[in-house]
């Protein structure tokens, strides 16, 4: 039987120059994310880390004993850059070695593309005891090892390993949201949202205000396991702001 | 006499349930690392964290210590989930206060909007010793309290404090770049990479592989403190790229 309070979750270190340089827009966050919400897993932490063997190491070792899975997003391609497997064997005191089922993939994959040369057989080396993510854009497998997984750093690919692991990790309840947008400031509403939150167990409200058409808006985001505690609040929420004259927007603006 | 070879180095916690979720796609990462690269500073590491008291703390405290600078952004606004001035006071080992500066702004700002009230008096809380950032967006300011820099969750105001600060930090030699495209699977030249890095002292290649048009390419991103060697290390690959019957786009694709 399945505890149904247990909550599972993840986290994340983002492998990559390209994105503390501020040239590459990270699109991984969210779409890790938000695969890892439908599994009923989340995310609690993300770190972006260099293209460094002791920051990488630093980040895998103290993420993974804490969390229930930890995902690496880039460094695992053919080139001198890519050294998240070579930095998460040694986090996990393990060797290197080729992957048998790897190389017979990129040798199928590559034999109408030049060959398996030493640079392209570098993906097929894995943590020893690892497993492989399958991934139908490029070949190159991604990679699963005690109850860490490495994945592309191209957003494309990620999302294809995503897809192959869909539904294979343990999860617990999904966490559920749900929306009530206003054309108020959330500065005026601080109070309501405060105490709405408090009268239902187990509910986050979040507060995300914006500036549009010249005008303030807040969209409030509430958060639950339970359909009826979620349904709830927010039509608390709701009556809450009619009462002071402010329109509620169901589903957020 | 400044020491030219020193590297600056800087950190980022971002704040926000709403990043952990994958309902928000961050875009303080990729502003704060473009606008730290400009003014001299590298982003060494960045951490998302959750709205929670020691999750944010624990971020503060590691980082402030081994970076130079120490930048958050989120959880600064009027809301009960904005906990990141408490956070980074615990942090540091201070009190709360109210800034009469940021109290002054706050109830000009409001005065045609309603007033002041206790929820956007929040906004005024800094911890002890903070100074303020100008924000001219929402009158609500930034804090530097020590070598951490609180900055907003929202975009567009974080862009305005950064502006702000702009050639008010001490940073080193700023990190130059040029981009090298090719229509070539990294893996084809991978070794060729390795060695026009290595022929160039305080150089780094970074290998960007992408899929467009039904085709395989790559840029090639040359980094350095030193125009010379950037030139020069870009016009090796490109010669290199040349010779095995790859033309090289300048500039990258």
């Amino acid at each position: 039987m399945t505890d149904e309070s247990r909550i599972w979750t993840a986290a994340l270190v983002v492998v990559g120059d390209e994105i503390l340089s501020g040239r590459t827009q990270d699109k991984n966050i969210a779409q890790v994310a938000t695969w890892l919400g439908v599994q009923g897993i989340r995310l609690r932490e993300v770190r972006v880390v260099p293209d460094d063997m002791a920051a990488i190491v630093e980040a895998v070792n103290t993420l993974r004993v804490r969390n229930d899975y930890l995902f690496t997003t880039g460094g695992i391609g053919p080139t001198h850059d890519d050294i998240t497997v070579d930095a998460v064997a040694e986090a996990l005191g393990v060797e290197v070695v080729i992957h048998p089922k790897a190389r017979a993939i990129l040798e199928s994959y590559y034999a109408s593309r030049g060959g398996l040369n030493d640079a392209r057989l570098r993906m097929a080396r894995v943590p020893d005891g690892a497993d492989l993510i399958e991934n139908r854009v490029s070949g190159a497998p991604g990679i699963r090892v005690g109850n860490v997984f490495l994945m592309a750093g191209v957003p494309g690919i990620t999302a294809q390993m995503l897809d192959g692991l869909t539904g294979q990790l343990e999860g617990g309840l999904p966490l559920l949201s749900t929306t009530v947008g206003c054309w108020v400031a959330e500065s005026e509403i601080a109070d309501l949202l405060r105490e709405t939150e408090q009268a239902f167990e187990g509910v986050q409200i979040g507060s995300y205000p914006f500036f549009r058409e010249g005008k303030t808006g807040a969209n409030f985001v509430i958060r639950s396991v339970s359909e009826s505690q979620l349904k709830a609040c927010a039509h608390k929420l709701e009556e809450g702001l009619a009462e002071i004259g402010r329109f509620p927007v169901t589903g957020g603006i």
